[in-house]
């Protein structure tokens, strides 16, 4: 029986999958990326080694594999092999097609973690029914993932897609790409833990404030624990939130007009709550005059399979569109 | 033989073109649009008057006719054939296909005046090469068209790519949408206009307030004309104004990573001038890190041709496509 191989490189770990030609996730493995103490070449050595562990422990071989797909973060590009941008990680400009190769001579496919994700939510989770999906992760950053008649779009060098990389308040916040203002600056984690932050020293004495335990870490949960304890400034930092979302939603709906708009990214597991926090505002302030049908908002499904399953769906579409790397 | 009609519906002229299988222009003839003085139903029953008489006088006949493309402001839908919001136009929510049919029976393609553009330019204007081209025309407003893979893309309702009515400054001016801070404010003619006339007040001994006489009206030509005569003043607007262009810009290449981006438009006439404003600026602000291509940015060369050579191209791709509107 032949295999995929689906690959999600993140700041932390390295996910290996071995997915079914229905695409179903057989078999899964994570090892830590090492991003601070290993180079690119020793990083990746190391997670061939695993990936080959991975196929013998379950009866297969690199004969068995299909294709290999892989997703990372930053911009690599599926036409040239290269790793162009990775930031994080030590893989900037590295050709990472070609050291692959040093162990699996197959098909490899490469491509944004986020497509990834966006590809496999689109065809087999949240997105499914519809061919014109758009993905916004909400983590560390904000990872945009656009799919157009069912097929990852990612702009003619392949680095588009960077939504959170969208001004939304000229000459505002510091974002981490170089630019003041971006949406990322306002939405992802590091934002919202700041805007918490913020709401804390401001109001000391509230519900929002006296949740954090004494050396404990506020992180992105803080505002929802004391939202589900009715705290007014918990409420107030949320709708704050909830209107940088809406701006930045009814930009991408403007742009892209996708028929599902799926979020992702730890903040996702809010839920409902969330989508309900900007949708009616979102809708009203896109353009969407007249009869026409309006765009939907979901939750992902897939959680932390996305990436591995998106992978093994953009390296089979690849051989699909002939192509050969 | 057989010929395209290509119709370019504006807000003060309704341009027609009899158009060859070759897409060459044949003919054209333009019409007052009359939009305050007459309704949907008498504008389309004058235009299709004036089509027959165009066909009759250069030897043709509705039956020589393979399709027709229509391209109009606002949301107008191919898929339903509803002229869904035409801003100032009195064609909301106007099933325009079922009127047009009264007089031609054959294909009827809709689209989007700003969407066709693109088209054409992206096929035979300044975009040709390119199958991923971006065009912006910078007018009263701000048209975005986008092309993906050699096709018009408008998102799955067609409403889309609307980039005008992104948000660059939260809160920020007043646009015609609803919003606040959307790029149109800040870069259309109108904004333009607006932002020399303040110039103007707050520096009246400048060469730009000093070139304009009295009773005439400032336009978008008129911070041009200062900067010929190396008025500080204008070049202090310019600069301002390139900026506004710098970020939207970037913004759009982040999303939509276009090979091209095509400058339309009044403005557009300034050539190099305008594109090296913000040429350097965009690219620096864009998400392109590493050794990856950058876009290039053109003006476009079709001029007001565009609209009905890219109305023809839309049917004849309608077509192709298996479409029987």
């Amino acid at each position: 029986m032949s295999v995929y191989l689906g690959i999600d490189v993140g700041g932390t770990t390295i996910k290996i999958g071995l997915i079914s030609q229905e695409f179903k996730l057989l078999k899964k493995h994570a090892i830590d990326t090492r991003a601070d103490t290993e180079n690119a070449n020793q990083i990746v050595s190391r997670m061939m080694q695993k990936v080959q562990e991975l196929l013998f422990e379950n009866g297969y071989s690199f004969s068995d594999v299909i294709a290999m797909g892989l997703g990372a973060p930053g911009t690599i590009i599926n036409k040239s092999g290269l790793y162009a941008f990775a930031g994080n990680l030590p893989f900037d400009n590295f050709p990472i097609r070609d050291k692959i190769k040093e162990y699996y001579s197959g098909p490899i496919f490469l491509g944004n973690d986020a497509n990834m994700a966006a590809l496999a939510e689109s065809r087999l989770g949240a997105g499914q029914g519809s061919k014109d999906t758009f993905m916004i992760t909400i983590g560390t950053g904000i990872g945009g993932g656009v799919v157009i008649n069912d097929r990852m779009y990612t702009g003619f060098n392949e680095a588009g897609a960077e939504i959170g990389h969208m001004v939304i308040r000229l000459d505002g916040e510091y974002c981490t790409c170089g630019r003041n203002g971006c949406w990322e600056a306002y939405v992802a984690a590091p934002a919202l833990i700041e805007q918490t932050k913020q709401a804390i020293s401001e109001h000391p004495d509230s519900i929002l404030a006296k949740i954090v335990q004494p050396d404990e870490k506020i992180t992105g949960k803080t505002v929802f624990l004391a939202l589900d304890q009715d705290c007014p400034v918990a409420k107030e930092v949320f709708a704050q939130y909830a209107y940088y979302l809406q701006v930045g939603m009814a930009n991408v709906i403007n742009a892209f007009m996708p028929e599902i708009i799926i979020l992702g990214g730890g903040i996702s597991n809010q839920g409902d709550r969330l989508i309900n926090s900007f949708k009616q505002g979102t809708l009203d302030d896109s353009f969407l005059f007249g009869d026409v049908e309006k765009p939907e908002f979901r939750i992902a499904t897939l959680g932390n399979d996305a990436g591995m399953l998106g992978a093994a769906l953009f390296a089979a579409d690849s051989l699909e569109d002939g192509l050969s790397f």
